[in-house]
């Protein structure tokens, strides 16, 4: 019979170290920590507080707890190095069955990562969905972290700890994420639909209005009547639109979604995160009965990431009335025009402006989402309470100088473009540092035709330049500005700057922000607070309602906009409640 | 009736300031301060003086001084705007014969120089020949500088100023640089010969052994012959090797020359300088039926620039014994070998050992050059003494951290690979100014398929490292890698760096450098003593005999490689004076 967190919290030490004993590998000293800060109040709340515990260890402790792991093991060495618990998981996952050439590959593996990191491999071989990872899987894993920078890959190595003991602690406590699973999986299911040149290579990729994308539509469609939907029907710019009506007549609504299309080689969560967690939420009303004082909505944009046309927020831009006409002339690589593609797909360009929503009979806008960055994985925090969806700007520049012999021109008689903008690249970090919250890259840097032995003439770079408000945003962008002609002249450079794009910055609505901080409170999880550096379809909404966003972590350092993009069952679980909860706090 | 030097230093104030009336556009207080200097020992030097004077006026004053010239005519502004002289030289150049097409794209030029800089346009239409530009030269000149950085413009400006000077003052003075242009000349005349693919364009590229290499090998065996050589041969690696004997025989003999084949749209005096410089002396000294004490030893290299083979310094390694027999396997971007090439040339291969020169037999080697950089440019020098060829080592790098998106990782969380590089970029600088005379150089730096949303998470980079003498090199390359170790480890990166090519420096033998400089003084020019940064064939010598270079200004601050590479029919005046004036020393 499991415990419950009641039980653990009411027993002996001793008792509840027993209860908690194995699931960090050799080192009671964790539960021993993380019990004496009972009460706990939930079990996401104790996996947290354990990880706290070894986030506040020293570094040799946390060495230590990561050598107290067998290496990964393929089956000539399962009988003498793992314990009970890891063999039946490395089993689980068939590491147990390896091929020779896959057992040989390991043991290769194992070496050049110990070698390269004094300690051995550690994965959380069943993933993020608790399943187990296929041995190709897990291969790949570890050839791909060799690369890893040692400071990262031991935050790694600790954060798959954690995981490992997050499993474990479900088994133990029989705390299966049941809704986090199903919602898990309606996410692998809709990623089978993908464009045609990416889903022969098993990518994803579901570009506007192509046939996966309609196909998406059509799923998500289907999805919501099973869930107990009143009204779902496909709009006209193509979004999916799911009503569950008010107990009575009449009544505000709730507005909530998030896109289905996606970039080029995508991950599976991007966006759709956000449509799947408020329909699990709207299935356990319906199986229960229950109807709320406030129509819930859930749109499934149709376009967020402006990957096939120029166009982006498309879906959720014609909800604000802000569907420009002129796109409609944008061509895609093949020459289509929006319009074309449009018709083709049977979707009436005439009914688009009454897509436009009246805010009147809106209670706001809320959305999920997965980070798409590092912070809530390297706080070992599930989700995240969004302050500000930052504003922007973008720069494309070039710097000129003099192009002239590396051996022959002395270095103060020089116009060096590189050295240039490398300055300015320093001068963004040491700047957006300053505001604490602003981010400042120069991603794009290239000296067109460098040579070794040539003095670069020329440079080009890119500025992307965010904070969570445009008075921020503009202060800071005076100042790169302001840097760069300062550079530029000392240094005898010429510098053209055009900017490429500009978007306001959407605070989040306080009522609504301090919604989500009470429910993510509720399930036992510390509070942290964080701006969006991403851009969301909240954004657009929110230029006619409140809105505010919660932050589902991301696994592998929050990577985005990659296949690598994943998050775990435990955490769309605790995404879910989350969700519930708020709903509660409207009825 | 010119005057003469003599005749300038002996006149009185007023005379003498008539003699140079007008030499500078309405500015006679450059005469007077000139005069102030008398006596004057040369017309080089007054040229000098002249130019020194300028150089050491006030910004303001130079300012007036370009503001003192008319703009840039087409016909129909000739008579009202141009002084007598101003009118013949721009007349000279054909501007006074504009297509309207023309006229009216120089009214635009002027318009838009202008509005840029605030002073005409000023350009020695002339020209480095003293025969007059083209129209067409004229008009690519004026856009081209339009986009010069204004402190480099103004300086362009007058230098361009001191040329038409120098035009005047050799009118004034009757002194026309008759071997210095019959030298620039057999420039011209031999850069007729180009590779397919360039010649169309008329561009210039001779690589080792084609049919234009091989025509430029026969052309300067004949002008040896010309110029009274008594023996002229191509060797068995293609170098044109003369020799004019000694008074008597069994003397050593002073070996010079440089390299006639180019890299790929090549400027036409690197290399060639060397050779006809040489060649112009060998001529006067046959002329006058002059026998020196010892024999001189021309040797234009075929191969120097590593264009078509990878092998480079080939034509002076076959002369030190270092032609390595492994280069006859490399092959060219056709896939024909070295070897090959050298057959179908009828070279013989088994002759190049042969080829070794017995130190022992020869006084030393000396060579001329154009400067391939801006400092005799800049300084307003014609000439200058070459105190050693650097050494230099190059590195290829490339900096990994972690690609990440730009809005959603915060600045203390970043492991951006360009902002690392920019750092050791901005090092590089500082490191080799510390020196005086160390260069370095980040040349290629990429983040290859950067985008502007995107942390970097990989940067390529080269560097390049030159200094004087090796310890000095050795030590700024040790201080750039222990930099790199730090930022990468302080940054959490990882790099991996290259060495791509190590020469040693070749300092110039104390008396030979004394000997080109007592030849610059008795030219009446101030002397400027320099670092070489590029290689030369008189490293290669180097190893086996002493060596000195004497280096000749550049225009366009001194570009090499590139059809702007260019230098004055004076400046060839002056290198064969001194060239002339080192033979004496010897004899």
């Amino acid at each position: 019979m499991a415990p419950t967190i009641d039980q653990l919290n009411t027993a002996s030490l001793s008792d509840a170290l027993r209860a908690l004993e194995g699931i960090y590998e050799h080192s009671p000293w964790i539960a021993r920590q993380a019990l004496a800060q009972r009460p706990l109040r939930s079990l996401a709340h104790l996996k947290s507080v354990m990880a706290g515990v070894v986030r506040n260890a020293e570094p040799e402790e946390q060495l230590r707890l990561i050598r107290a792991h067998p290496e990964l093991a393929g089956k000539a060495m399962v009988a003498q190095t793992l314990t009970a618990e890891s063999t039946h998981e490395q089993s689980a996952a068939g590491l147990t069955h390896c091929t020779p050439q896959e057992f040989e590959r390991i043991q290769q593996l194992n070496t050049a990562y110990n070698a390269r990191f004094g300690f051995p491999f550690i994965l959380a071989v069943r993933g993020p969905r608790g399943t187990g990872l296929t041995r190709q899987q897990i291969i790949d894993t570890f050839a791909r972290r060799l690369h890893n920078h040692p400071d990262f890959e031991r935050a790694e190595a600790l954060r798959n700890i954690h995981r490992i003991a997050e499993l474990r602690l479900n088994d133990r406590f029989g705390a299966e994420p049941v809704l986090g699973n199903e919602v898990w999986d309606w996410h692998e299911a809709l990623a089978r639909h993908s464009d045609p040149g990416y889903a022969e290579k098993g990518q994803l990729a579901v570009t506007y209005l192509t046939e996966a994308h309609r196909a998406c539509a059509r799923s998500i469609r289907e999805r919501m009547i099973e869930c107990g939907f009143d009204e779902a029907h496909i709009d006209a710019v193509g979004n999916v639109v799911g009503r569950y009506h008010a107990a009575t007549p009449g009544m505000r609504t709730l507005l909530t979604g998030s896109h289905y299309d996606t970039v080029r080689n995508a991950g599976m969560f991007d966006g759709r995160l956000g449509i799947f967690v408020p329909l699990a939420c709207v299935r356990e009303l319906h199986r229960a009965g229950k109807r709320l004082s406030y129509n819930i909505e859930v749109v499934a944009f149709a376009e967020e990431e402006g990957q096939r046309f120029k166009a982006t927020f498309l879906g959720s831009s014609a909800l604000v009335g802000q569907f420009d006409p002129a796109w409609l002339d944008q061509q895609d690589a093949q020459g289509t025009t929006l319009r074309a593609a449009m018709a083709q797909a049977g979707l009436r360009t005439e009914d688009i402006p009454g897509l436009k929503r009246n805010p009147a009979h809106y209670l706001g806008f809320v959305e999920v989402h997965i980070e798409q960055g590092p912070v809530l994985s390297e706080l070992d925090l599930p989700l995240g309470v969004v302050t500000s969806i930052n504003g922007s700007v973008r720069y494309l520049g070039e710097m000129v100088g003099m192009a002239s012999h590396a051996g022959t021109t002395p270095m103060d008689r020089r116009r060096d473009a590189a050295v240039g903008v490398a300055e300015l690249a320093l001068y963004l970090e040491e700047r957006a540092v300053i505001d604490g919250d602003s981010v400042a890259t120069v991603g794009m840097l290239n000296v067109p035709g460098g040579s070794i032995n040539v003095v670069p003439g020329r440079c080009h770079f890119s500025l992307d330049l965010r904070a969570p408000n445009d008075a921020q945003r503009d202060a800071l962008a005076l100042d790169v500005l302001a840097s760069l002609q300062r550079i530029a002249e000392r240094r005898g450079l010429r510098c053209t700057v055009e900017e490429a794009m500009r978007a306001s910055a959407a605070p989040s609505a306080y009522d609504w922000q301090h919604r989500w901080e009470r429910a993510v409170n509720a399930l036992g999880l510390p509070l942290h607070r964080m701006p969006s550096g991403a851009g969301h379809d909240a954004m657009k909404l929110h230029e006619i309602m409140p809105q505010a966003m919660l932050f589902v972590r991301g696994e592998n350092a929050g990577i985005s906009h990659n296949p690598l993009e994943s998050t775990t069952n435990n955490d769309i679980q605790l995404a879910i409640e989350a969700f519930s909860h708020l709903l509660r706090q409207l009825a």
